[in-house]
């Protein structure tokens, strides 16, 4: 078999891939995985961080596309605020720190990553490396301590 | 001066960019475009439409990333359906109908289509293309039309 | 197993994979296919022109990137030629007729082509379609034509 | 003007853009840009490096395709070797050793390269970063230090 026979158009409700928080770095963070391509490096998943939460501050490498889908939020380097129903257009090799925005609801993004995200240190030195691996890892991990049959979220089948 | 100097990362909310009629093709479906890349051909927009609605079929040339915000909807063509906070992803060159499913709530859904979409009769001959030309004209014509000021969409300027 | 266990980093030599007839458009012209991403829709390929030789106006829905490996070649609608060790880059949703020049020495360009091409009438009606599916049915018919055992060219298997 | 308007495609021939040496870090190979997209992150570039040479380990946040011209070249960490007219197609989050092999030629390779190239240590440790920008950069200097007129290599203008 071929492996284009296997590919297809394919569809993931919310039940049917969990929160996982997003340890090491920040056990206050959940991300939700869709799609993992292990070609191109990108991954697709939704993030819910407490309203008021700042996130360390990281490097891309390709382009993020994000949606808000509920709260505010905002990159400690830029003046506008992302609110619920915005999009932020992030360009490759941009740099920011994430912070939420004080309120009554969690923020939750929806966000296209290109390639990968690198944190950083005060003096601009790689502490970390997030890609598709690392989050391919993290979704089995979180399966396995948690008895949940994982999907190949890395696959494409329809 | 070089282009890369006005390259940044950016921010549009969702009262910054209209509902538009998805004229001439179905004015009962609207599009918010938030990002229109005339480089690679990404068009990056929300799309409403009626509960119950079908919408024409049609074939996509490239990838198609589908956020579902708010409603349900299937592809007359596929099992599966996608509900709010589901996630599609499209593989490029399928083709399939739209049918936002009956219920109280219009279907919302953000996109992000690289690539063109092309329209098909009943046998498979092509309609009409939709792509990042017709995008930026339709957007550019209602803002005329409604006396808004257009933005560039189709800049990465921050 | 897991799709991403089977991705990997891998190489196709010249003499692995053949030149193969552009039917049914020109048989003045020979495709040589490396890689055809089921995905996302990118076809990776060398392109043997005779010199002298106007090939079909044509519409691109992606970009395509284009190394001239030998010979020169324009598009009519351009002012520019290009030559061997030149570099074109095609925006989405441009369309053109490519010439290769008179000379001594066939066209042969290296090129990454993502999305789908469309051949165009005199009135810009379209007229047929290549894509990554029609890219792959005619290396395996070639294959099965000339007794030659397939490689799976969608696949990123190292 | 919106930026659209500015967008068509181009061509660049091998004597418009210089061989330009991959200082700081070797400086036996050359790279000559043709394409600089800061938008997405994807550099196209020819490299030449001297028969022989071996240059340093790496990763690849994204795609990297190569189209061999000149020589033969393989990575250390792979079976395989790339010849003259063959196509190598690397993963996103990959890492190899290119080693260029003993012979007439120098090897030259057609690349084009999405995200960021980061050079490790012995212990997988980043020590520096390539990318769009580090790239501009260089091929920006080069031009003041040697007298030659900047082209805009990341505009997409025809």
């Amino acid at each position: 078999m071929f492996q284009f026979q296997a590919i297809d158009t394919g569809a993931l409700n919310d039940d049917e891939t969990p929160w996982i928080p997003f340890t090491p770095y920040d056990d206050k963070v959940f991300l939700k995985y869709f799609k993992i391509d292990p070609v191109h490096g990108e991954v697709v998943s939704l993030l819910r961080a407490p309203a008021g939460h700042e996130m360390a501050r990281h490097h891309h490498t390709g382009t993020v596309i994000v949606y808000t889908v509920q709260g505010a939020w905002k990159y400690l380097e830029h003046d506008w605020t992302s609110r619920a129903g915005g999009v932020v257009y992030e360009t490759a090799s941009t740099r920011h720190t994430p912070q939420a925005l004080p309120g009554d609801q969690e923020v939750i993004t929806f966000n296209i990553v290109r390639g990968e995200l690198v944190y950083l240190d005060d003096q601009d030195r790689p502490l970390a490396v997030e890609n598709w691996k690392t989050s391919m890892q993290r979704y089995l991990d979180y399966c396995q301590a948690h008895g949940l049959e994982p999907k190949d979220l890395t696959a494409f089948a329809g």
